[in-house]
């Protein structure tokens, strides 16, 4: 019996970390639904309340606040209808309460009836559980070829 | 042993859950793998018999036979072999025997050797299980900058 | 008492699927992490020790030595730091200790300060668990439009 329990016990853990793995992946590309539609909330929603979200270094959005102003702002609001901000494919690594996520971002824009690559970004998001929700704490985009793009990917040897 | 069979009973429960949305991904994903490859029957086994999928308003197709007039029509052969459908990143919502996934799609063509886009798309796919298995019972595609494509993503809003 | 342990050892054997289906997509994703960043071991990892890597036909990767000497030759390094390997959606097929995956990849390249495509393929991927790991055994890759790109897809019928 004991043994049973310890059985369902590890079970647990492990159906744990597959939900923290899908629910993170959600949680990143949910941003990119949001900020498409024009949604600053659900945007700034996916971020926890002091986040950083560094985008090549000049853009640097503090809090969700900073977040709803980049939607709001003048720059997204002219790409809106026309934009999709993609996500993925990324690789989550949880550590308890808090987790990586590393991989790539891409922004296409409908322009004059053609359809561009408008960036294809390197990403890092670190996320944290709070109130048994996924936010993200940090993320840092660079423009793929950007000089410190190799550091979004690999911060320990950089 | 009460507690350890309703532990069990909730673990069942959320393994049922990842198990869902982890197939959800690979249906709509698989209509991808078909079409591209010419595979009609494979590209109309994804979705419900009474399916309805919507293609920017102009084309629809209704049931599995218009999924497999549409790869057999020739549209689609002309797109043959130098086409690729991808589908995603996707976020899977489960209700019961129903759910919903909205995200992206783009088509890729080879074309005098070189690789354009030549779609990218918002799409939201109402999903239900059949006989164990997850069908599309309807898709809606509208290509980014369309005038309903908000609407995809946010219906319950607009 | 036994049903109960009947149900437990089926929850893990589904619990175990599931990891599976997750750690394999983690694993073909690294490849393009790895590659993107110059890391030749790490991208040489995701392989088994006797692994091949085909590219097109002409480009013929033997065991992880053969990933490594690509990742550090002239053509690869060329591209560096401009370039984006995404891979994916791609649909696992599990079989016991071993599985299958086919889908898509993705190369970009930033040249001349605007991001194009460079290549778009048709994946299969054969993997084996070792040592506790899924690592790939084949990687058979075809652009899109190739001759030979259905049959990636579909190795059985073609």
């Amino acid at each position: 019996m004991q043994e049973l329990e310890r059985t369902v016990a590890d079970l647990a853990r492990r159906v744990g970390a597959l939900e923290d793995e899908l629910a993170i992946h959600r949680q990143i590309v949910r941003y990119g639904l949001a900020v498409d539609v024009g949604d600053a909330d659900g945007a700034a929603a996916v971020f926890t309340e002091d986040t950083v979200y560094d985008v090549d270094g000049p853009l640097l959005m503090r809090g969700r606040d900073g977040v709803r102003d980049m939607v709001r702002g003048p720059r997204h609001q002219a790409m809106l209808p026309n934009c999709a901000h993609q996500i993925g494919p990324a690789v989550v690594e949880l550590s308890g309460e808090r987790a990586t996520a590393i991989g790539y971002s891409r922004v296409y824009l409908n322009r004059d009836g053609g359809i561009g690559i408008y960036r294809v970004s390197f990403n890092r998001w670190e996320l944290e559980r709070r109130g048994g929700e996924w936010l993200i704490a940090r993320r840092t985009t660079r423009l793929v070829g950007h000089a410190e793009a190799r550091a979004v990917f690999r911060p320990e040897t950089d």
